[in-house]
């Protein structure tokens, strides 16, 4: 009932963003009702197509409201592009979180095979295992580029999949959404004195952050979000980025836009698959999948990438909103927090070898990047 | 007779990068072999496997010596995953700098037909259009994200196929360096006034930057870098990165290793497909061929992000290698100096539409990620 209740809130919030959308979520919804009918259909024009075997039917349920940008509508073209390689032999069904269950029961429904994948974040199964948040982010962690190579260059994967591999479920990096956005303030903070006492809607590693440092850490669904900012319950709120905050209101009710997302340094989304459900598939499908998951990780960073450069254009020149960057003392007082609160997820063998893995990763890319991403970011 | 040459060079300075991949070569030959043969094979062991119909064969010529670290793999893999994922209905075979055609020639051989595909990058085919530079890199341009990001989100991938239409070639993105070194230098640059009369290797719009600048810009194939620079018969020379120049041995012969790679801050490299050969794939095998080249324009910045932060590690660690900054006032003229010198491609309609449309673009982009991906790696 929670999520239903969030879900539709969502809903709500994010009407002005569905009825954008929606003529694209149809188009995709009658593509895979004509795909689905290819077994019955009039021999391909051409002469090379296969004869259509048996198709194979998969559920995907997801932790976003239906046509969510970007997050939500990832899934959905990964779901139009196995159909489109396997010719409709591989047909996934998408569902939006609560339309099948709630978005935080996605990862046991793929677990019990009630879905045979679901589309997420790996933060949201800490009360699985405390350590798996640093597979979606970690504060003052890896960005993007450094959290691509070390699952797919540098055993992230691996461990990934040994961490889920008890609950008979495979996760693939399935999309990006950069550094985030620090939040949004109803006031300004001009030094860690600021903090003190400040009610911010933060979530997980970064709550604890933030609470360490003197603000008051608050749990909140995105749907309650805006009532909550506005009506001062809480004073701060953290959301995505410019593309997803300028759809979901946030402008209108705080002044103060705060970077960088020193929280959310490269949040990796993630597919979920029932592990027997991979290993029935034929080999050609599961090649598919896997290289349909590689193609969405990147897909989804390339459009916010391109989208928050222009919504925050938007936010700037037609909205008013005025940018500013947390203070060197907050941001040096992070800093020094964040890796002491992961490694408090290392409570066995597996999850230390993780977080080793994790860290020794990231001082080497941080070395690399502080001459080459870095460097040159700032000198042009 | 002139590639051939520089093939079998190459060839022989990368004769200890071949050596440790040759067991990896000749397992995916092995594989290909295999596949090659299923039309006859004994039915699949899945009874979902659809039966193998007349497979399609292309071959596909690339710009590289053949397993040249990461930029050479990379059609390999490519293939690979076009083999897994067809069931072995869509053979693709890889053709290293010299076996088919020389390097410079593999635009004319994907446009001609006598390979149906191609594997390199755009700046190689100036002579075709001085435009086509952009659509791997600009000095001074975009990161590895922002291509990205412009590519498919932003307008560039349609802009880059209005180009090479006229060809009949159909380009992909297909790999990314991220952002490169600056070079190695037989001597400190300290100031501006170290560049007059410095002989570099740098090619393309770069070294036209190097040339205003008071440089001297030496056009010279890979192969011949090692002794050029080894004799005196140039002070200096960029190559790719901590990754491909420790292969090439770059720290033998030179003590100081410069940054950032103002020259090339995220070379995208493409996949080339003869556009007849592509309108005649089946639909199914179109969608394979487009989300592998996705696949592995990701795979390739991850293996670079990987093993290039491994290998300045040694480099500094084990080979003593001086790691400096290019000096503010060499870093500022050069910036003075990029755009004035790309736009000079502007030759025709199309031209100025891309230039538009690419330094449209990164303006949005750079104020995004002043304050994001920028913002964040400063801030840690």
């Amino acid at each position: 009932m929670e999520e239903r209740r969030v879900v539709a809130g969502v809903f709500g919030r994010l009407a002005r963003v569905v009825a954008l959308v929606a003529a694209a979520g149809i188009a995709l919804s009658g593509c895979s009702a004509g795909t689905a009918d290819v077994e019955n259909a009039a021999p391909a024009a051409s002469a090379e197509a296969p004869p259509a075997p048996a198709s194979v039917e998969w559920k995907l349920v997801t932790t976003w409201p239906k046509n969510l940008p970007a997050l939500g509508t990832a899934p959905e073209r990964l779901a139009q592009s196995l159909d489109a390689m396997s010719g409709g032999r591989f047909q996934v069904r998408v569902y939006a979180a609560g339309e099948l269950v709630p978005a935080f029961e996605v990862f046991d429904a793929v677990a019990e095979g009630s879905a045979e994948m679901g589309h997420g974040a790996a933060y949201y199964w800490r009360g699985k295992a405390p350590v798996a948040a640093v597979f979606a982010t970690a504060p003052f962690g890896m960005s993007a580029q450094e959290m691509n190579g070390w699952l797919h260059y540098g055993g992230g994967l691996e461990l990934w999949r040994e961490l889920y591999a008890p609950f008979g479920v495979m996760p693939f990096a399935a999309g990006n959404t950069g550094v985030q956005m620090a939040g949004w303030f109803n006031k300004e903070i001009n030094s860690l004195a600021d903090l003190n006492g400040l009610k911010m809607r933060i979530p997980g590693f970064g709550g604890e952050v933030l609470q360490r440092a003197g603000g008051v850490a608050v749990a909140m669904p995105g749907s309650e979000i805006f009532t909550a900012l506005q009506t001062g319950v809480i004073d701060a709120t953290e959301w995505v980025g410019p593309y997803n905050d300028l759809a979901l209101g946030l402008q209108d009710i705080a002044q103060f836009y705060y970077y960088p997302g020193w929280h959310e340094p490269g949040p990796t989304l993630e597919a979920l698959v029932n592990r027997d459900a991979f290993d029935a598939l034929p080999a050609d499908l599961q090649a598919m999948l896997e290289t349909a998951c590689r193609a969405i990780n990147q897909d989804m960073l390339d459009e916010f990438t391109a989208r928050n450069a222009r919504a925050l254009k938007a936010l700037v020149e037609e909205h008013g909103v005025a940018v500013r960057r947390l203070p060197d003392d907050v941001l040096a007082r992070f800093q020094e927090l964040s890796e002491a609160v992961v490694r408090e997820a290392a409570t066995d063998d597996l999850s230390r070898r993780i977080l080793d893995s994790y860290y020794g990763f990231l001082a080497e890319a941080r070395q690399y990047h502080a001459i080459s991403e870095q460097a040159y970011l700032n000198a042009r």
